[in-house]
């Protein structure tokens, strides 16, 4: 028996999400039905590091399986690859011990959020990107959103329905950048771990205070209060991509938190 | 009445094709549904400069339609985009005189094919590029993609089942561009025409040539055949876009038939 951690990236567009659902085509399920094949019939479990959602894509979700065969890390990529539908790609596989766990292993969660900021839906970014069509001011995005960094309770950008009593998170590293060519903001977002809708409700918080229907302050007065009304909107699942988990400790560039 | 020339861009992954056809969703009859709405149920035939085939895109399908409406050019282009599904977007809008066509009043057309050269399919791609996976001399595609310039009979470049029995085309423009980044291979031709699938016939050549497959000389063997067996490939749909139609005379920039 050995334990094999995968990253893997996916379009999440004819996804269900990532977790298991009758009847429905999801990630963890496209992938336990390969593993299933490749052990002739055997159930093999698969651990993701955190589900997303319907629409949401992964460049770097990770996941971790016991396989009662001994096949070499290398082999594993093309064997799992020349199986997979061409929505899922995996990229790299690493032969882990037995206490590591892809959940409760990781250190934190990288989160890119892209916006495409055209007057009318491009076609070719529609399940790509969310879309904001309103002027905004980049420079207003960049100030509130620092304001996120660090440890806080993040009741106000929790959606209702997740299990999860404790909403104290630590945000790393928050960073906004614009690309004039293809007019996209790129919003990035490094944690310790983000509650259910958490990056889609930040996105869209500081949307609205990029476009001036919020003031620029905003973003403290809504994490001390603590309150989901505060901040109803959630920026579309297509926007979404999970990016990299973290098993190392954060890289020093990465912790904007301790600059403050 | 008034004659609308229109520029659109669609995605056409999810369609079957340009064309109108019984029972499936093509562009055609998606434009032809929503102005029949418009002109609150009069039958309008739409006009494009060209078919595409299913799963191939478009950054500039150019059509024309006779509207028993007045509608300002502007107003138009919102008017479609606000009833178009999202996957067809309007660029552009033009009143032309009642002489222009779409087909017979185009000097030219630009198509552009995108070749992904990852080792595996990228998920994000699958729909939007061809996929050739080998090692290739860019060097040899371009140098070979020369001699496709000028005026030539390509039938060793048609599809069977085209109606066309004149297969003489000239070839004004030939570009072959790496993009590092994307580990991507950008062909574009530019010609008076093309027949049916011949620059998803003309990419496959290349491709074979870049590869090693066939000689460097190759292009001008199977173009002095007129034979379609000389050259069996056609790359795939997913990497073919309609990039523009040239209705004023072909800038010189894009005439390199007359360096030869």
């Amino acid at each position: 028996m050995q334990r094999y951690k995968m990253v893997l990236e996916y379009d999440g567009t004819a996804f269900h999400g990532y977790q298991v659902q009758p009847n429905q085509r999801t990630v963890q399920g496209t992938i336990e039905e390969v593993l299933k094949n490749m052990t002739k019939g055997q159930e093999i479990k698969v651990h993701g590091s955190g589900r997303t959602d319907a629409g949401v894509h992964a460049i770097g979700q990770t996941i971790h399986f016991d396989l009662p065969l001994n096949i070499p890390c290398e082999r594993m990529i093309n064997a799992m690859n020349s199986q997979m539908p061409r929505d899922i790609l995996f990229k790299s596989c690493e032969i882990v011990d037995e206490n590591f766990h892809v959940r409760y292993s990781a250190k934190g969660k990288w989160y890119r959020y892209i916006v495409d900021l055209d007057h009318f839906v491009n076609p070719f970014k529609r399940f790509y990107t969310g879309h904001f069509p309103y002027q905004i001011d980049l420079a207003r995005i960049k100030e509130a959103s620092q304001d996120l960094l660090g440890e806080h309770d993040f009741t106000s950008f929790a959606a209702s329905g997740g299990a999860i009593v404790d909403k104290v998170r630590t945000i790393y590293y928050v960073n906004v950048d614009f690309d004039a060519e293809k007019n996209e903001l790129i919003l990035d977002f490094i944690g310790n771990g983000f509650l259910y809708n958490m990056v889609r409700i930040m996105t869209a918080l500081l949307l609205e205070i990029g476009s001036g229907k919020r003031p620029v302050g905003d973003v403290k007065r809504v994490i001390a209060a603590k309150n989901r009304l505060e901040c109803q909107g959630t920026a579309p699942a297509s926007g979404l991509y999970l990016y990299r988990v973290f098993y190392e400790e954060i890289p020093e560039i990465y912790r904007m938190d301790r600059e403050k």
